[in-house]
């Protein structure tokens, strides 16, 4: 029996998980992201952790593949980082350093393009080669699966599908600093951003009008059949659907796979995803399916996992 | 010495040649494409003539590493092609069959992901593993090659640029059905559709308004300084530059190649193209290049025979 770990780290915690090589989850856990003094101690903790791992389940180094790392960051395949949002890091060889404080081989991979790795391998994507993943959180992150290959890129930015731009005269910045990108209109901050111009419009009723909007609430509104709720959750639909559309024409996956906070309005949210994309579909690309997500938190782990393999 | 051939099947005429393994053009010659009867001679055609040659040139079947082709149409790695727009083909094996033909081993890929291909391996991407190739002639072909390989997706219709919707607004309808495709705008003919909505909207003086409007006329007047023909480039190069940059968020190129007939007209095109890309630009693919094309018509041979290496 030979093992792996998969490491996914997130701005507050690492997620970690101890697999077989055939894809078995065996135990998984996590610890605090220490980001102070440039994250200086970020690697030094997984790096101990993996070994307390070790011990405590009775496996030697040699019984070990390797060690597959997710990053919140773009990540070039060498495994250096350029810099991270929320880390603490700058410049960082991580593949480097963690090989040194492990003795094991690492490989290095953009947190959302492993989570499409990881939905390929256990999830959602089981079975498919080619599979784009869009993850509908604080913001739109996105994962290209080319070959069974997760697209990286010239320089580490492949599969950045929240950073479409999908609307010429947004006159509103994106984070990234450019304007009309996907993630500003699909992801659960864009969502709550529609909602409100929408209810600012007129007086129309709605659910929406009592408490505060979150994505959560405008899509609870839309299953009790809310009007006003549907025209959002439409609106949002267009965006990422024909989105999806334009990325089908140049990679042409199989499935596209919705994960992610949001995705956890359910079956309903593709309906309406999936319905747009058809207005905008290729011929060539008729047949690509729409699913949900099924990892939840744990794709990460599972993703940077099957990097190493 | 190991040779192979490369074969480019167009509506017209069979483009072929004859190269080392290591990338030399030895020999090129093209024959006529029988398209009637369902095209059923366009294979037999195609194996006698490698076959005369081989003889011509004394090569043994030992020395042979393989032919590749590219056809104008979506085709899956299995080398099957579902439908022909212009070679009278329907459902054909065409790996099988020319396999069978020839007796050598055979690859077959798209034409425009080949024609990627081969500027990759001999042309203006030389030395590039992520590059992103647009063909703007009749229509606009486009090709994506990742990590070396081009992207055929799920159902062979991976790097069809032509087809991104640049315009939610567009009325008139693309030869593929949908509204708003690139290929309205960036080819030589959509280009003359937008100089003639130009010239049709006010009575500016313009070259123009001379002699018939071509793709070539339009850059021919632009160098000549007319601010008209300036109007009209600097709008195809919007659409053009701002798809690029929804390409590369996705596929993260180092290079994007330009070729076609309308890149005849030179860097002046470049120019605009590369204006447009920078406004919407995402940081992380800042470094991006755009070049144009080097190989000319030979791009489609040259691809072909990289195919099979």
């Amino acid at each position: 029996m030979k093992y792996c770990f998969g490491v996914d780290i997130g701005g507050t915690t690492v997620k970690m998980g101890l697999f077989t090589t055939e894809g078995d989850l065996l135990d998984k856990w996590e610890i605090k992201t220490r980001t102070e003094n440039g994250g200086e101690a970020i690697l030094p903790d997984i790096a101990r952790s993996l070994q307390e791992k070790m011990e405590e389940k009775k496996i030697k180094e040699l019984q070990m593949s390797g060690i597959g790392v997710g990053v919140p960051a773009p990540v070039g395949s060498d495994g250096i980082v350029k810099n991270t949002a929320n880390l603490g890091w700058g410049y960082k060889e991580v593949k480097k350093e963690l090989e040194e404080l492990t003795g094991q081989r690492v490989k290095v991979g953009n947190d959302a393009n492993v989570a499409a790795l990881g939905e390929m391998w256990l999830g959602a994507g089981k079975g498919q080669k080619n599979m784009v993943m869009v993850t509908l959180g604080t913001g739109v992150g996105g994962g290209v699966i080319i070959n069974g290959k997760p697209v990286v890129g010239a320089h580490g930015a492949g599969g950045e599908i929240g950073h479409i731009c999908v609307n010429e005269k947004e006159t509103i910045s994106c984070g990234c600093g450019k304007k009309g990108c996907l993630e500003q209109y699909a992801s659960a901050t864009g969502i709550v951003r529609l909602a409100k111009e929408r209810l600012a419009k007129d007086e129309a009723p709605s659910f929406l009008r009592e408490g505060e909007v979150s994505a959560k609430a405008v899509f609870d509104a839309l299953k009790e059949g809310d009007v006003v709720a549907e025209e959002i959750v439409k609106e949002f639909g267009q965006y990422l659907g024909h989105a999806m559309a334009n990325v089908a024409v140049i990679v042409d996956p199989s499935v596209i796979v919705i994960g992610g906070g949001v995705s956890k309005a359910g079956e309903i949210l593709l309906k309406y995803v999936e319905k747009a994309f058809k207005e905008r579909e290729f011929f060539a690309n008729a047949g690509t399916k729409f699913v949900l997500a099924t990892l939840g938190n744990d794709a990460g782990i599972c993703g940077a996992a099957k990097l190493i393999l």
